[in-house]
């Protein structure tokens, strides 16, 4: 990942979220929605605008930590199903979805983008982020993600 | 990936969509709607709900195929983005949406999900499976999406 860490910068509408951690390839921040756990992997990487325009590697990297994230989140919150989407058409910098769902939630089963929002308030976000975080920590202890590539 | 790919079977709303070819890992898949190049990639696997129950492994496997079907899709069609999305709150077994988008396309920046919807046609959705099954055949001689894992 050597020429793909240089460079980093956050477009706006992804730097005003609420950071949590830092993965070995991604920067990893909170929606300011307390209707769902909805976590964003953002690849620290110069320019990169889908998931095609990485390298294979780079790629790969981006898999291991998306399903860390999304089990860590599995393993905090009730769910039924777990949504990974890149979708960057209003926001364009790579930037991974992971969000639990169950039924009943208030846009199930329909799709959360321009769904229900609710903000957290100050305090209910940085617990958010802080149960999201020692849970992501946990997960990246266990050794399968920490494979060469 | 010995376990999981003993018992496949297709979901109705999975099955009934065109084949357009069968990658190492995954069934490869078109949308009906000639709105957008739209394929699933969907895991041979048992029982796989969500990216997350897969093993890291074949979850690495799943972005290799990602990548080499975004690539072929993007070097085949006009796009601004590429989407790629892991939903199944409707067809509750893992499948890979990929997508190319443009701006001014009929749900652009939207999202496709309960969008337009416009049918190929029968002869339209068989060449469209067809250019997209050798585009997809092209990329795969590539090197960078055979290593071991």
């Amino acid at each position: 990942m050597g020429e793909c860490v240089v460079v980093f910068e956050l477009l706006p509408a992804l730097a005003e979220k609420t950071f949590i951690t830092d993965l070995r390839f991604c920067n990893v921040r909170l929606e300011d929605n307390r209707l769902y756990p909805w976590i964003f992997l953002i690849p620290r990487c110069e320019n990169a605008l889908n998931v095609t325009l990485l390298s294979v590697d780079d790629g790969l990297q981006l898999m291991r930590e998306i399903v860390l994230a999304g089990r860590a989140l599995a393993w905090l919150f009730p769910h039924g199903q777990v949504n990974v989407a890149m979708i960057g058409n209003k926001t364009p910098q790579l930037h991974v979805h992971v969000i639990c769902r169950r039924e009943g939630d208030p846009d199930w089963p329909g799709v959360v983008w321009d769904g229900h929002c609710e903000p957290y308030g100050e305090t209910a976000r940085a617990e958010a982020a802080g149960k999201i975080r020692l849970a992501i920590e946990a997960e990246m202890t266990k050794p399968e993600y920490n494979q060469n590539q």
